[in-house]
């Protein structure tokens, strides 16, 4: 016999970071913390034990069930935090025998802690909470008149707004079209509207290429951005409206025409020698990737360190007590204090969290890191992680139709998967790291380093737009995206932003209005606990909860056999409200936002 | 239709860090190594590219066809060491898409690295290579002549050999039975005649309970051992034989009547008095497990690093040095240098070994770590563990019939698997770590801690032994196990070695040194690759193999549905030889060894 459907369900017992299952999921060392998990009533749970490494030792604590209704179970028991790391998974007794619940799910037998949830006592900015990033290319976002650049640097190739960009020529770095960041301030309104309140912008130091990652010094602010005066307007501005600035450093990596560099060069008894790998008898330096335009630093250096983010004079604390800013998108931190022997990365990651904490509260720290963040994501270093690898990838294997090529330097053909293995890949890399981690991490559908997600996902644009304003993590939208940029590379990609509003993608615009909107009134869509019910290799299901609400939330990728709702629910975006017992929407590409009905 | 029964076979495809795979196991910073991997001809690759990670960024590099046949398929590439941990994969490109091999298996889709396969430039001794372990309690083992002691500590309950064990009243840690390191030295015969080579002795220093892990100083072998002389006698001894000696060293506490503890309590303004957490207000300190006699050791001070293992004058450095101690167990390294906000354990064990390093090569240094050690053996740090968590719990779970109490601490009955779960487990745990931490971690069916195995399996203890002796890691035996030594909990275990060889269960004495002399014999089984074939409730099956020779291992604990070979293999130990096309022994309990014929 073939079902007509199967019915919507979600994992058999189920708890994460979230207020939901936590009680205070920012603790300090002493706070008693009151851990819960639901379990289905066909599971039979006789008793649960929650499992908790104290001062590396498994302890063992028994959980009391604290409420029950004829679907479900809910546990709970209590945890002292003894270390800044707290590790942590339940076991439930059942008539079959125990089953472990871990980040990773449900385990019939003994696992190992890699996938323990975890609970840290490092605090996130309360702000994070609600934060929605707009990542600005500052040279392509708006100029201002307040901002008119008469003489140019001798690398710089003026442009006019409506130039095209000439990617993937030795122009295309070179092109200036004269954004500033007067002219991001002077937009905040079109930035609020939208419904972000978060801008992230790429470097504003002074360099010899418009995406200014060579830096050729961290001293001021470049001129042609409006210089030190322009950023501390725009912070000024931003803060009177409650949003808030990120900046970007790269610790990997200067320019070569950076002072340190040619100090360093020239003088081998300097203290900027040390900064550097240089190999002074075959007359080379060590560089990122082999560009030899980007010297690598050599974090051994502890004046290095001092400088750049090491302490009150660094780089990193400046500019966040002088001009203002509320964070920083570590650049390249993958490779970061990492050269052959030499692997100080933990320590640039902590130092640099460190210094923030020491020089104001509420700061953001975000690595961009294109592969797996998870082994810097513990606490002690990065806050947060670009989610390329727990997000951006996933989504582009289910959605990206239209991508030919592997991204991100593997070679070969574009990955496709299903939703489900989407999915998946979503729920190992939250897994292994703590919930504050995943929920701090910023989450992209692209940026300026990738091909536009539109010239990726073609008619699964509003998918990806959806998943991303409905998971977990700090959403972000690369300036334009909303208005329908495409670009299939990433310098393609960096073109000026189009303030005729004639040439845009209305409905995709008021698309990300309306769920960036939906986001802000539904807390529970940033901060809820997150749940994968069915899916499949045409669609995905998940659950976002908080203590008032539940939403459910449904993407179809293409036709697939239907499934039955077993829960009634109001439509909030998508589609007609949902009943139980009848079929949940097939028809596709689509997305469907509910609120659940409370009472069943 | 039901088949008459499964086919034997192994993995679609595989890799591992043996020597048959990986062209040196050991590589330095800038060598070349040669990965290998063989894939099933039916999974139709058509490419394989190696992915590695290279100062923290993904490489690609494309590997080519070594060779073939109508079964299976070799593809080789090329590496540089670059960084000293070096994090691969295999992406293998099929019609039907690409797969990702790891150390987790194969997967469909993207992974994180936590499984990746791991190479390292972390040297071990060679004659880890060869090593069977056979475990000591000093005072339990063996009298001798030259050591016959008029007096006793005030704490100590002298024993006669014959006397029982007070197991779990408060004599049971007084009893001195009188077993000396003069005694080990005058029976290294028979350690040799079991086929033993290394002598792992639980600790020798002074303290106040016969198992010493309550050191009262680290200045001296303790007189009831024979003192200094004999420790030193025993290590020259055995290194005429091409023995091994390691000693065992707390690192996490002392006993409360260490002279470092006396003076650090009874002078504030002393070194000492940074040793430990003392709390001068409430006259209290802090303790490993709340146990008063065992004070916690505080490894921010410098000074008591220097004392223990940082640098030539530690007693880590001294006892290699001046007493020719071939390596160290460190004992509860899983809560070494953590204390509440303080986590020092990395900072621990990567001293320790940088000492040893600086002391003398070839010595090993193993972590006790009763649960999961994957994060500690990444390279620096220990290099190998006491495979509680890999592969004693699993092996318990599966065949220790006898068993009713959960042990380690866990509350409730004790666990129950099928040896599917058991190679699940403890493929797992290799997953996390290093090839070469697998391979020279410290694999045990008991020790001075745990029941003896005995007593755990009952009717199993045969084919515990057979995994012992046949899966990678050091094996080791705790002195008495091959003899029929039994008892249900630690105290009981402890009991002096009965020399009157009437009392000997001599078909058992048998099996080890047969199962020992196998393993000598055949190199395959110490560092050779394995595969896991098929798996099932009740019975495994793997293959360990080398360049020279593939041998074919079956455990069989319960009746099960048939096997039936694909391979003609001779019998080594267990049972008749093996015939293509014929049904694999399904008789249990019961395990088989065999040399699989070449030209197959």
């Amino acid at each position: 016999m073939r079902e007509q459907g199967s019915q919507l369900r979600g994992p058999l017992a189920h708890h994460d970071g979230s207020a939901l299952y936590v009680s205070n999921p920012q603790p300090n060392l002493g706070e008693s913390v009151e851990l819960s998990l639901r379990a289905c009533r066909n599971l039979h749970v006789d008793e649960v034990y929650l499992r908790v490494v104290v001062d590396g030792e498994p302890h063992y604590t028994q959980a009391r069930l604290r409420s029950q209704d004829p679907q479900e179970q809910w546990w709970t028991a209590t945890v002292e935090i003894v270390n800044h790391i707290t590790s942590y998974r339940f076991r439930l007794d059942t008539a079959a025998g125990s089953l472990w619940l871990n980040a990773g799910g449900l385990h019939r037998h003994d696992i190992p802690d890699a996938q323990d949830f975890r609970l840290t006592t490092y605090q996130l900015p309360t702000w994070t909470n609600s934060a929605v990033i707009y990542q600005i290319f500052p040279d392509r976002f708006a100029r201002s008149p307040r901002q008119r650049n008469e003489t140019y640097p001798d690398w710089a190739l003026p442009a006019q707004w409506s130039d095209p960009v000439a990617a993937n020529t030795p122009e295309g770095v070179r092109q200036i079209y004269g954004g500033s960041l007067y002219g991001i301030e002077e937009h905040l309104d079109y930035i609020q509207q939208l419904g972000a309140n978060t801008i992230y912008l790429t470097p504003f130091f002074p360099a010899r290429s418009n995406h200014r990652y060579d830096a050729s010094t961290f001293a001021h602010v470049d001129p042609l951005l409006g210089g030190d005066q322009a950023l501390r307007s725009l912070t000024n501005a931003a803060h009177l409206r409650s949003m808030h600035v990120l900046g970007d450093l790269t610790l990997n990596h200067s320019g070569v025409t950076h002072e340190w560099f040619a100090k360093g060069q020239a003088d081998p008894d300097s203290p900027e020698a040390g900064f550097y790998y240089f190999d002074r008898q075959a007359g080379t330096y060590a560089t990122f990737d082999g560009v030899e335009s980007l010297p690598k630093f050599d974090h051994r250096s502890a004046e290095l360190r001092r400088r750049l983010y090491d302490g009150p004079q660094s780089v990193v604390a400046r500019y966040i007590r002088d001009f203002g800013l509320d964070g920083w998108r570590i650049d390249v931190a993958q490779s970061a204090g990492k050269y052959r022997g030499v692997d100080l990365s933990d320590l640039v990651a902590e130092r640099t969290h460190a210094t923030m904490s020491a020089t104001r509260s509420n700061l953001l720290l975000l690595a961009e890191h294109q592969f797996d963040a998870s082994p810097t994501l513990q606490g002690p270093g990065w806050q947060g992680a670009m989610a390329y690898a727990a997000f951006t990838k996933p989504v582009w294997a289910w959605l990206g139709a239209c991508l030919r090529e592997n991204a991100w330097g593997a070679p070969g053909p574009a990955e496709r998967f299903g939703g489900n293995d989407m999915a998946d890949i979503m729920q190992e890399y939250a897994s292994l790291v703590p919930w504050q981690s995943f929920a701090a991490s910023m989450t992209l559908l692209d940026s300026h380093d990738t091909a536009r997600f539109r010239s990726v996902a073609g008619p699964y644009q509003s998918l990806g737009v959806a998943l991303l304003m409905t998971l977990p993590g700090i959403p972000s939208v690369f300036s334009g995206d909303e208005v329908g940029i495409g670009g299939s590379g990433l310098e393609e990609g960096r073109q000026p932003f189009p303030w005729n509003e004639n040439s845009w993608d209305r409905p995709l615009y008021q698309l990300y209005r309306s769920l960036i909107a939906l986001r802000h009134e539904h807390p529970c869509l940033s901060q809820g606990g997150l749940r994968w019910l069915n899916c499949g290799q045409e669609f995905v299901t998940f659950e976002r909860a908080d203590a008032h609400e539940t939403l459910l939330v449904q993407v179809n990728r293409g036709e697939h056999s239907p499934v039955i709702s077993t829960v009634n629910a109001a439509n909030l975006l998508g589609g007609p409200d949902l009943t139980a017992g009848q079929t949940m929407p097939t028809q596709a590409p689509s997305f469907h936002i509910w609120r659940i009905n409370k009472q069943e």
